[in-house]
């Protein structure tokens, strides 16, 4: 179901076609809400039947048309409330912890690299976050300029700083990650040293 | 597909029946991969045909019996090899993230309740998490003293430590998600100040 907000909040920035959203995935909301491209039609014309997006045909190319959506009235509404309802969190599901509390079944090497992995993988993900709350920050980023343009000078600085503070949750949590696998490689160095 | 994985180890200490497997989910494994029992039954079944696991009808009350499930060799050899695979790292969904990308969508009362909620629920599960890893670390915990007297006193230590570092990681995280939501109170008062 967050996906229908994840569209929603897009949307109150600027109208978007299918294929514009899908874009928005692969970089902006997409770093804290993945979804495939064959999930984000699909819902677009769901949303647009229950009356929280309004499609419009335009142009697409020379001889092609797309359908661009708009957030409604009722989409606004919707977005305000779940804004304002309590959040369910998820159940854990983490394969990276599962398989560390298993280290046993495999040979020291392994595990290393096991940790070496989720070091390397949260340290590119770090990389990319830093990029996306700089460019927040500075508004080189060219989704959250055009969205702070829609409303009075006085409320940008809010606006900028709540993206930034996501993107800091994202990149607190990936250094607490390398934090843990590095504290893994001083374990696995403790019970098998190397030679 | 990592359910399957997560159902082999728990069969490396012991067999059990799907009962006694979804229990465990609901503990145990269940802390580092969250499944419903509708994909347990099923899946220990699928596995079962693929001869990664042998059932055995075994007695349940007067007069009725229950399936118990064995690890084969070839589900060890399964195991074994994803433990030594390199990790798919599963793309971010994260529902409190994406809501305070977009806190100015809210009062600031329903943004500080949100991080409150955060601040919460992170809160219960390290409570959670460091009982587990306690009662790992002092053996009081039954399934990981069933699986340790499968192996050599000299191997005790390693089995203890790897448990208790899956669980110090999870509970690293949820200090960490815990100092987000503390900064985002901050970021709170200092944009709307409370009066």
């Amino acid at each position: 179901m967050s996906l229908r907000y994840a569209l929603l909040a897009l949307l109150t920035a600027e109208p978007l076609t299918g294929y514009d959203a899908a874009k928005r995935f692969g970089g902006s909301v997409g770093h804290v809400w993945h979804a495939p491209d064959s999930q984000i039609y699909p819902e677009l014309r769901r949303m647009e039947r229950e009356g929280l997006v309004e499609g419009e045909q335009v142009r697409w190319g020379p001889n092609s048309t797309k359908t661009r959506y708009s957030i409604t009235g009722e989409g606004v509404r919707a977005f305000r409330e779940w804004m304002s309802t309590p959040l369910d969190y998820a159940p854990v599901r983490d394969a990276a912890h599962m398989r560390a509390a298993y280290f046993e079944w495999t040979d020291p090497d392994s595990a290393r690299e096991c940790l070496e992995r989720h070091i390397d993988h949260y340290t590119e993900q770090i990389a990319q976050w830093t990029t996306v709350r700089d460019a927040i920050l500075d508004l080189s980023n060219a989704t959250i300029a055009r969205r702070v343009q829609k409303y009075p000078a006085e409320d940008h600085e809010r606006i900028i700083a709540f993206k930034a503070f996501a993107y800091d949750g994202l990149i607190g949590r990936g250094e607490a990650e390398i934090a843990w696998a590095r504290q893994g490689l001083e374990l696995l160095d403790k019970l098998s040293p190397r030679n």
